[in-house]
């Protein structure tokens, strides 16, 4: 809770080391009122939380990914699926937190999850594909 | 996914490693369909899941408090707290958890979350003072 | 859909077959506004629904018993419980229900709704010895 | 809660100065049970509630959206973001809207409905092109 | 909660009578982990729920549809639908139990729900004109 | 989002503005950490969004008490109940808006929040008595 331009600058930095890119805020229109909203989703996730020490990245990306699980937050989950390698998450973790979350979530909300998972591993394995 | 037998002592193995005490069952009543709903949730939760390795028991646990979070289940999350020292979850680290899923649940489940921890740490030194 | 009065008298009908006693509706006020409110309900399901043909009492009670569950409302839940006795829905019948939805809802909610049906029974067993 | 005929009268008038078209219901089939269901929506929002006074349309379609994000409701919202429009609801104010509800439904809910506000408007606009 | 390879050939019969087909699981890699978590949802459900005795097929039918429609999970709500007429659910049952729950669940969500109905049977339609 | 002594201070003065009342925060323990986090909610609801222009204090009032209404935060939305006359939500509108969300969440929790509302008035008419 710095101020405005030292925060922005650590939820980048947060940003940068979790999805392996540089953050590209959408806007809603040219207002600032619309610049404003699309920072704080940037300072209260990146800049207040990642980027702390306590806990390391490899957590926070698995208890991120359970919150939104549980809240069923399908695009979101999905996104995080496709960052969690870049701290450490490998798909094996990645399959066995499927297995523990699914008798706490029940078994439509695991098949949801499971099908985000495929997919954003397709994603991931196609771009590399591409690009190697 | 072992026989019956294998898997309510594997559960109950898991059960009393995470929570420090031993299986009590509630029944609904004496039927044979009440006993057997009784284990649905330890076979689902300690015996095919927290009883696995590839992820240890603190992941496990703040995997399992944030999905909890997520879905709103509030009495479930607080029994979670407490058992959460037994598995190496510190205090300061469970702090770090309800500020790093603030901005995911926003703020008024972060206030009902952060309520049932304060509730679940002032029963759980009640009772050491008590014990000591 | 018929009139006002009409919808009224057809679901204090249907209130009084699903539990077994006579409608009082709760007032928030003395104003019509909050008299109206106190109607919508009770129009919505008793008077809409509930005494429909083309779905007997029972399969109402347990279709509506599973949405509540599903939606994780409690005390309409446990209300729904104590009333499902009177439309035919037998405690055994009620065991199986929520052996059926535990595997849909995960295993914390099926804690949650197990504990209101016991609750639920508890209260009727305490009435009924004190009836007789 | 008039009689039925009156009740969709009521309705339709609310649905279009809502939404600024008449009503075309969508029926599941032919049947007169699915007729019924096609109404209850109709009567249950614009007949029991959108054309009472009380409270002015724009506070209606404030309350609405800010609801529907709650519960998570995307395809709802998304319409009614179209709506608010005619009832006087400026873009300026929906984006205070966004900002307002940022801290209360938490960052993953806020860009979801960001997301549907966006899309909502170049909509809006690609018709008025189109109509101009 | 018989031994592993009984409860997979008991979730498979209890599938193929519900769904008419044959269970064809999808599995996130080779992995062992992965053919256990594709394994979980078949047991927790066909294998431990629909093909135990105490409620019919129907019921559960309906009772599953009431639960996924409460907790908004709209892919397995639409499969569901699907099936639900190999076990004897009629169309006019379904839509009056989109009758029954649109008081419970509230209009947009039953919005929801009868576009995934009308989605399903469309679908149905077209396979069977195709069939024949 | 200035800097922090700014943010807290603004959020103060909304915080009094809409409750009457100083801000206590509440704290885990005695950590910086625990500070931190009871300085999150404040700043997120109070200092980025109450006191910012662009909406008035009223309608703030009447969307959080609509999206905690859709969300089901019961503790929350009855506190926000008991704030609203604060900031001009007459008791009228306040029934106005429970008549006017009750189609959209649904009879169940229209019931939970109409209790909610009836339980926060009779608090207060009791504090007034007192004080008077």
């Amino acid at each position: 809770m710095a101020d405005k331009s030292d925060r922005m600058e650590t939820a980048k930095k947060g940003l940068r080391e979790h999805t392996g890119s540089d953050y590209a805020p959408v806007y809603l229109d040219s207002s600032p009122a619309a610049e404003y909203y699309s920072q704080l989703g940037m300072e209260r996730t990146y800049g207040d939380a990642w980027t702390r020490p306590g806990l390391d990245m490899k957590t926070r990306s698995m208890i991120t990914l359970s919150a939104l699980a549980g809240m069923g937050l399908d695009n979101a989950f999905k996104a995080h699926v496709r960052h969690a390698e870049n701290v450490g998450v490998t798909r094996a973790e990645m399959i066995e937190l499927l297995i523990h979350l699914h008798g706490y979530i029940g078994t439509p909300k695991a098949g949801v999850i499971s099908g985000l998972v495929r997919a954003a591993w397709k994603e991931k394995d196609a771009e590399g594909d591409k690009a190697s």
